[in-house]
């Protein structure tokens, strides 16, 4: 894989790296946009893709999502009310239905309906207490969407946390599920620079539609914190995921009693602004309550290192007017989750039953 | 005129509607840049049609408009001072005349003056208190600009009022002479969308230079306020126009005793910002300064509505890259204004005596 | 030389001055980037031409320059930390050497040091108290630093200043040896609008790298100050020079004692945005630190009057999308200046013994 992202290595003219960057647009699938508890019964602004929408519950409960720009005078729909089924614009009042159809028009003498006066509808789901919109309008979706793991599961604590990076969502990713760093970025929270390091085998295993590395050997936590997340002993398994359009998954097992599973799902706002939607569920030795105490400020002490990391990232990345990245092969998951989300972008996704493997040492 | 601006109803990429806007430049006319009184013994810095002038009086009173660039070395003249008959640069003190000729270049050995140093000047002309200017410099304009009906006639009543909106002069046109949209924007403070409407004939008439709508057995205002304003019943008469290049003007008349001609000159700074310089001449059943005391507040009030309108109206269309407005019969001067700015940008404007007339109907 | 810069005098459009600008990019030079002292044991930020550097002392106190993105994942190197020779990325660890080149991957196994991983690295020099930066990196230059005069000399005192201008190299340079607008913008401080003037030489010089003009028959400053700075009479002897890629030069000599010299290096943080590091020398019949008490204040409140001046300047020539300049022969720099620097940019510098000589007369 390093083929893909080492470019030039050395270049007189540093400056001229234009247009090449990991952003890419996947619009043949669906994106957390909100939480379920956001959506009211008054219409909420969201924006995918660079693509404002609406959001509405009509009378009956069901969301709908529609393109935040009415037909009539391109003002925005966020901006009007909820009129039973309809959703009604604030300027002239001409209402529309989860469809996008036109139902009223003010003033207007004769028959007000018109499917031919429309705006462009997107397909909504509701599940595992996200809405979740189709990026592509006025399709019938050709997946559905991602079904978080574990949660509600017997013994399991679930905790939810929505955070926002300046930053695409393959740089989002590859930071969320990168080992490397963080005996740098996060030294002293996890991970540490100087410790005597071990050398481990990662796993990495691509499908079509998903890639991940699980982590063989590595050690269990150092001192009292091993043994009470594995008190019987055991070993470490850790598995680091990536699933398109843009989900991301790290999965803990140490020994049989301790399980954690992070799971964000990304939403691309714009090119370089995602939000991400992160479900931690966990099974583990010591109380739910407890660990989720803990869970919540630590979570978000690392998050915040990381966005600082991904923001100066990014103006690097405008600044230059392009990425230049140059990998090794302990960049295990970025160069994958970069060829994942281009042929998805290309509409590339032929199923594939056998992973591609490839196995790589690491310091650890 | 339907097929000007219903655009295509459906489409499946919305975020494509790239390069199409209702801005138009129209060079070959005059606007008001001030009011009279606003421009005294030291230069004022405006701007028209995103091109920065620079206005001053000279020693005789009268008022002068240059390009508000030094042709020196390129630094703003509204930085300096007013000499005499000529406007002086700050950086170096090069003077020009109200026809753009250079006067001095201090340091220079020999003529100073040469008709081959100057700077760019504008026709200007001062009427109803107001400083015009016409927007191409260097040539004779082909016009004078419009004349303020009823200012100064006997048992009038004239309020002015200046105000700014983030919209193209379409925009802002369309918004102040549109009927629906004031029982949505606007409901309670004149119409509303919840009163019985009544049907109503509306004529449209277009000459080359203008367009009017006339409403036709539109009832007087319900209750105490229709017998105040006309105590001895009669007709309700409306018009609303449009005149060439950006005059907006709304008149009504309630029986024989009360008259009411608000006429706004629209003051195009940069495509999306508008300047509203507004006269409303009155003759009322109650006294005029009661009426303007109450008309300014009211007045402010609903502009502010229609402000917050158009401006994310303005935030759509630039964040879409273009507008995709679809528009029915009841957007009954829109559509004309359109074309008439557009005619008026590409030179044509061929007299004709006698409007085209169309009819229609609406709910009011 | 007027024909270099006087461009069409008339123009019906004037918005339509697009592209023309001074700006110049002469990246086969040196610049200063900061003063030694702001150099300590932390990296550092700086700018050049747009482009982000950044500058680290290793354990050994040799300053080196490296391009500030880590060619690993692109974010700034400057966020790291100096470890013995190398700079090492905040993010993942990475370290560079002065060199550029690579000599630490955290993480990888096997040998971290290779000279294809490197990031590009800029020639650096450290005379006079500042940092100097060859601006093309990966190469060797052409050229040494300039070396500022009088520094260190006998019987001189030595005042160092930092200030900045929204600005190009160019205005910036002109501004500062330019002498007519001083009875115009400084009017008051040194020359006059209004007093007497005198009918003086100019000769302008021109070599292949610099371009100097002097000032024959300038009177003495008149009055008290004249009597003190020249008490045994004695001519006036005054030179500007403008010196490649971005030296300003203002030297006088009054009489046989006082003698005066002020040199800025410019630095091109970005096409408009300028820095100046102003040293002046000077050796007068006054004590050097009641001079230096009163040279400060005077020097930075001249500086910001024009420093006004060229960011309007700068303001107006991005509004209409270039420069439209219109010299006469009293502008006796600007144009060489701008000659130069047009020359430089396209690598053409001929080395040229005799320099061309033009004379001009100027009313000062």
């Amino acid at each position: 894989m390093r083929d893909i992202m080492i470019l030039a290595e050395t270049q007189l003219k540093p400056a001229t790296t234009k247009g090449h960057t990991s952003v890419a647009h996947v619009a043949d699938d669906w994106y957390v946009v909100c939480e379920s508890q956001q959506l009211r019964d008054r219409p909420l602004a969201v924006t995918l893709l660079d693509t404002p929408l609406v959001l509405f519950r009509d009378n009956n409960g069901k969301a709908g999502a529609l393109l935040d720009r009415c037909p009539h005078r391109n003002v925005p729909l966020s901006l009007g009310a909820v009129k039973g089924e309809n959703l009604e614009c604030v300027y002239h009042g001409w209402q529309f239905d989860r469809r996008g159809i036109c139902q009223a028009v003010p003033g207007l003498v004769g028959e007000q309906k018109s499917t031919g006066r429309r705006v462009s509808a997107f397909a909504v789901r509701e599940q595992d207490g996200f809405v979740w919109v189709y990026a592509t309008p006025e399709v019938e979706p050709e997946r559905e969407p991602f079904r978080f793991p574990l949660i509600g599961e017997k013994n399991y604590t679930t905790v939810r946390q929505t955070v926002e990076a300046e930053s695409s969502i393959h740089a989002v990713a590859e930071n969320a599920l990168d080992v490397p760093h963080t005996a740098y970025l996060h030294g002293g929270l996890f991970r540490s620079a100087t410790s005597k390091r071990n050398e481990i085998e990662v796993v990495i295993r691509r499908w079509h539609d998903r890639v991940e590395a699980e982590y063989i050997g590595e050690p269990r936590p150092p001192g009292l914190a091993g043994r009470i997340l594995a008190p019987g002993g055991g070993t470490v398994m850790h598995f680091d995921r990536f699933i398109l359009p843009s989900i991301v998954q790290v999965e803990y097992r140490l020994g049989d009693r301790s399980h954690l599973c992070v799971t964000s799902v990304l939403t691309p706002i714009s090119d370089f602004h995602t939000r991400l939607f992160a479900v931690t569920s966990f099974r583990l030795p010591i109380p739910g309550w407890l660990v989720a105490l803990f869970l919540r400020p630590l979570a978000l002490r690392i998050f915040q290192q990381d966005a600082v990391m991904l923001k100066r990232q990014t103006e690097t990345i405008r600044h230059f007017g392009g990425e230049q990245f140059m990998s090794t092969e302990i960049d295990v998951l970025g160069p994958h989750i970069y060829r994942l989300l281009k042929q998805a972008e290309r509409g590339e996704r032929p199923p594939q039953e056998e992973p591609v493997i490839r196995k790589v040492r690491m310091l650890i």
